[in-house]
């Protein structure tokens, strides 16, 4: 009997979307390989890794030989590594993506060029740029930086004109390097995201919007699908589609929108598995992970339905007690393995119902055993309200 | 900050039944250390893996030093092992559960003391006996190992007194090194199990029960939760239960049942996670491998309800095209990463549906396209009477 070879997804970088994208794999067949330049990266602990740093050529080469497609745990890879090994072997999403999702202004511009309306925004290079800038869009305002920036990180928002020395100060010498971003500040009345996946062979889906709260610019909860979004469902999946086909996307993404007014504003694009969608994992019919896996393997897509509620608590920091979590019905609990530190996500609980109002009880006792009534009260309020 | 330590539970054998309890371990923020004798066993896909062999103490000294606990992926772990390693660290099921397990008169002696009714049996160690044992037992009936057996290998069926001869050539020698029994063959209705867990804390849950149809002694399919079962679930859960509190038992395990004229005859044991509960992967708020995990761990047990009906396709030798189950709303594909062989489980599928009428379209689609009918009818037969 003639051997089989299994397919090889190798992964850059190696945190909690790498672990949960080889979670996903194995059952499907498909063995992982992780790069990572920590030793500890988290995914490590479920797939082999091999450690090394983005301009590790001769790893890298190791990699590319042994994996049949490489994809992305991690969306700040540098350019030259993502296309040095698209020149080598099958890399999902294409390099040309990434850049785009990696500069504020090309995907602030490419939302507009596929219909998605976005604050109003100038490109900053210089201090006198930053003026003329806060004189078009006025402030509030919010500046950033064009790249690198995650999880509210390389932001600084100006609350007026006056703020604009301070501005530069925190953030000047890092334009200088990345560029930066002039934003309308959005008093947005919801957060939400839309999380869709494109095949090889253009077949597209998107998961149910999702309603999403930050605490200080780290996601904290998510509620899927969110409610009252039906008409929403289908514009956002249009220009979803839209935006896919543009950068001829294969793989997961992410789109994080604004709602204000009943107007749809785009914020940002994650080219990758997206926080906002881990509870596919037990919620949908098909998780964002397993889907991507197959999306980028060439397998066929599976179906994004949702199965009744559900609603995420990020864990950052450090985990709370599993207990209340692991004793509660059709809630699920998920530790990342890795070592607590401030900021860090360092873990997730999805909690599951048929219904708003079992799952408001669900959270209640959950958030009531945790002290986290802060946490899940935004959720709470509106799934009381439905 | 200290460091975290995270707990290591150790498998002996990297079978699937190891691929599955890792992946189902690695959410609770517990890794896995493997034993196996073969470099390509498939758990060392998804977790480090030891290469030793049962006899291998310096390899095996170095695994109890870096586990937490010790569970197994296959029951016929020798006990001097079993018993070596228990005096070193904590192993659960414990030893003497194993050799209950292993020893089909001592399984069956053990199933009568706690109420549990099963076919007629004689020991048989000498050609003598087995002329003896006929007289008793009656014909037909089932001459088996009493050690070593599994998915219907080391039996021979005698359906009169005349295949005597042919049955003592099949097993005496097997018999004079591990035992034989003989057992009545019962011409049963159905064919049932039960897996069922028990924690450190005596805290004791049952899954639904499931009908399971067999196909040259290997399960072919499972429905679950088996339809008619009300009064049946309450009676097995209370037998299971006297077995788990005789035995101490911690983890999961499970019994295969026959039902003949209302009447409830123990088959089997299996001291371990166990292919008739695949389906509680997807189909039930907490899987058998998630909770053997939290009961070995000491974890709190979550809860073994059914989310609606699942049915499992066995795939046994070869695994069939994915694209019907990767294609179909709630049917979930397990490729256990294993090479192609006649006779051996590579992988499952498990169909799920709110109800009984879309889950027999669902399972109709995929046995269609792969032509399996035969596999699938019994259980779709069933499903469109109810």
């Amino acid at each position: 009997m003639s051997g089989r070879r299994q397919p090889v997804l190798g992964i850059l970088g190696g945190g909690q979307l790498a672990r949960m994208l080889a979670l996903a794999a194995a059952p499907l067949g498909v063995k992982t390989l992780v790069v990572d330049s920590a030793a500890d990266a988290c995914a490590g602990q479920v797939a082999p890794l091999l450690v090394a740093d983005w301009k590790d050529y001769v790893a890298l080469e190791r990699f590319a030989r042994e994996v049949d497609v490489v994809t992305f745990d991690f969306e700040n890879v540098p350019a030259e590594t993502a296309h040095w090994l698209a020149e080598r072997v099958a890399v999902s999403p294409v390099p040309r993506a990434l850049a785009v999702a990696q500069d504020r202004l090309a995907e602030k511009t490419l939302f507009r060029e596929c219909g998605l309306q976005t604050p109003a925004f100038v490109a900053v290079d210089t201090r006198e740029d930053l003026d003329r800038a806060l004189a078009e869009v006025g402030a509030p305002a919010i500046l950033k930086t064009r790249r690198l920036g995650y999880d509210g990180k390389g932001q600084f928002r100006l609350r007026t004109s006056q703020d604009a020395d301070a501005a530069w100060a925190a953030l000047g010498e890092q334009g200088a390097a990345h560029g930066l971003i002039l934003e309308a500040f959005v008093p947005f009345e919801r957060e939400l995201s839309v999380v869709a996946v494109r095949s090889r062979e253009g077949d597209f889906r998107t998961w149910p919007l999702t309603r999403n709260w930050h605490t200080d610019g780290v996601l904290s909860l998510s509620l899927a699908p969110a409610p009252d979004i039906e008409e929403l469902q289908r514009r956002v999946t249009g220009l979803a589609r839209t935006l896919a086909e543009r950068l001829e996307y294969v793989g997961v993404f992410a789109l994080e929108l604004f709602v204000e007014d009943g107007e749809l504003l785009g914020n940002e694009m994650a080219p990758r598995v997206h926080n906002s969608g881990h509870w596919t994992i037990e919620g949908a019919h098909t998780s964002q992970f397993e889907n991507h896996v197959r999306a980028v393997l060439g397998l066929p897509l599976g179906d994004t339905g949702a199965r009744g509620l559900s609603c995420m608590f990020n864990w950052i920091g450090e985990l709370p007690d599993p207990a209340p979590v692991l004793t509660t019905t059709d809630a699920h609990w998920h530790d990342y393995g890795k070592q607590a530190r401030p900021g860090r996500k360092v873990g997730h609980a999805t909690v599951c119902a048929p219904d708003a109002r079992t799952l408001a009880e669900r959270m209640a006792t959950i958030a009531g055993a945790l002290h986290r009534e802060a946490q899940a009260g935004p959720a709470l309020d509106l799934l009381r309200h439905l």
